[in-house]
């Protein structure tokens, strides 16, 4: 698959010329809630025991840098800060213990790590890691308590989500590096980072969609676009996606959306309307718009008795569940999906193969690409609806 | 097992001598919302297609009326009524188009019926029945929307669960009668009827309690020590049995409850404690007190990452569940179970046969037995916390 390759496989600077050595290169730094990305010149430390330094090449905006942005929640508000956590990028150089890594691999950032020795790490029913999770809170690394990130002057600057990958350098706890294919498109590979894996997986780990069954996945941007992907390759009969942007059906039907309800149309509410289309709802419903309002319409649309929700979207709002557990008597069920139950470093690399081989189509997630000194303009395509995913080139 | 046998088991009229005739008979009726039960005698009509009138001989009280009983809910205010869920009895006839009953049968009632035929009933993931399932709005029959009871005047007097087991005879669909072996003691039979087989099919098919696992139990009524004693019958290594009531712990001990928890007696939460103790939280907690305080203790002492809480308690309060979606996303995850997850007709005979075989332990639920008449006692004790069931005998 040529188109699965791209020249930048081969980009990067001499990795052994800056291995040990403070780098010094351009990040795009934020220093308060909805502030504008600033690129500036910034100190990368190198990687210490069990952390690894990578040069990314790619990296996207994804809605969750948008939420931790806006930075509703106070304990989020740690400056200056890099954000970013969907990229793709090579090994500059590895800290001490690293084995599974080598300077050149190709590799992508995970939010949600995989250390490989925790109970949790070692149990087949989660994909969270005791140390290395997704944490929105985390600001520094696991070894010190330290930043990697400096000024010029050397005050910190802090990491975001495990990852930061707003900057030409990055140093990431190696339970959050995972090697792919050298031969794997590095653009596409970055889609597994975050927004791809999270909906594939929800499909395939989380609800186990089967061959035959019905789908409904409200909110049609990259992740449940990539649900939709997911069932569509799981063999469900009918995928129903629901959205407010006409736009997104066309989108949609590149993934298998087979119907696409636009809620502002209808005058019943739109789980009715799934009912009736579907003869008592879909064996599967997804939430990815971190809307409680939907996240009910979406449980809703479930069938009565088997079907299963699987929560995706970032709810900010304090409010809890609209659910009464009576309802819970009615056989249909609900869960959390993180980074679609895949264990990152264990099942990521053939994930990634899957993707090359074409179980999983990943053409269309990329709608646009721009140099990184554009971030603020790639941010604003993501707010205004305009983007998927917009690829920023470092 | 002589101690599973009773003489009961051949107790009941001549049942020929009533079959296509009208059988007045002594009935507990209710008037009004929490009014007394009134022993009188009632009218009970054949039974028609695909319907069974059986001779109740045990019959026992459990939450479920007592809620009902209270009608705090206003569409559950359907008068004169038979209440009763939980019994045990002999076939007296069947409908046209019965065939796998017939006259004299040892049977069950099961207020979640199975027809067998609906999608339902074919799909391997829910117990619930399309027509047959549990209804507390349901106060007829599903055949002609009419009672099979009347005064001896003729009024109608209303169904109840699809059951009404508070008369020395009922009609229910087939589909709400289980046939048990004519060995078993009817007795220990009608536990099956709900309390043990929602508790033990709680932990057995809903959570699928697994060998050396742990597991925390809020409220050990009736339904609670029966999911005591299904993780105990799969080798949970701990079971910790939470209660307002400290002499719940000697009933507790009997069927496998390892640590007692009063939260009266504590200074911290139920789930820190517990955490404390196990290590992080259990594996599987199951809240059965009907009560969203101890429903969100249940669900945070249930083990981040992968633990998981059944609710069987009945919620009678509007409000909705006391969790944030986004607490979903650390690996805890909830679900309801309705009569333990077990299709009735299909699972609970050989059930049955595992009670007589003593994999389950049913020594110890039922408390205290009294005559029909004592009715209105037998629900005191249950309201003062008394007995787990106190046994009718008609």
């Amino acid at each position: 698959m040529s188109s699965f390759n791209d020249a930048s496989s081969n980009g990067g600077s001499n990795p052994s010329s800056t291995k040990g050595k403070i780098i010094t290169c351009k990040a795009a730094v934020v220093r308060g809630p909805k502030q504008p990305f600033v690129i500036e010149q910034i100190q990368v430390h190198p990687p210490q025991k069990m952390e690894v330094r990578i040069k990314i090449l790619y990296t996207s905006i994804c809605h969750s840098d948008l939420s931790c942005w806006i930075a509703e929640n106070e304990a989020q508000r740690v400056y200056p800060r890099i954000f970013g956590h969907e990229a793709a990028g090579i090994v500059e150089s590895v800290g001490e213990g690293v084995t599974d890594m080598k300077e050149g691999d190709h590799v992508v950032p995970i939010f949600n790590g995989e250390c490989g020795d925790c109970s949790y790490c070692k149990s087949t029913k989660t994909n969270l890691c005791e140390k290395n999770r997704v944490n929105p809170y985390k600001s520094v690394m696991l070894n010190d308590g330290k930043t990697r990130f400096s000024t010029l002057d050397g005050k910190p600057i802090y990491h975001f989500l495990n990852t930061s990958t707003f900057t030409e350098y990055t140093v990431l706890d190696s339970a959050n590096v995972v090697k792919v294919d050298s031969e794997a498109s590095l653009k596409k590979m970055s889609l597994l980072s975050c927004g791809v894996s999270t909906g594939v997986g929800a499909a395939w780990n989380t609800a186990n969609v089967q061959a035959g069954s019905t789908v409904a996945v409200f909110g049609l941007g990259a992740v449940g676009l990539a649900v939709a992907e997911g069932s569509r390759s799981r063999g469900a009969s009918r995928i129903i996606g629901v959205d407010i942007n006409n736009e997104k059906f066309i989108k949609g039907q590149a993934v298998g959306v087979t119907d696409f309800i636009n809620p502002m149309d209808l005058k019943q509410p739109v789980h009715e309307k799934i009912s009736e289309i579907t003869g008592g709802g879909v064996d599967y419903s997804f939430e990815c718009a971190g809307n409680l309002d939907v996240l009910r319409e979406a449980f809703l649309s479930a069938h009565d008795g088997w079907g299963l929700t699987v929560v995706l979207g970032i709810h900010t709002s304090p409010t809890t569940l609209p659910l009464h557990p009576m309802e819970l008597f009615n056989g249909r069920s609900i869960v959390g999906s993180t980074f679609g139950d895949f264990k990152g470093k264990s099942q990521l690399p053939h994930f990634a193969q899957q993707c090359m081989n074409g179980v999983v189509n990943l053409d269309g997630f990329i709608t646009h690409e721009l140099p990184f000194s554009e971030i603020n303009e790639a941010f604003q395509l993501l707010i205004d609806g305009k983007s998927l995913r917009c690829l920023l080139q470092l």
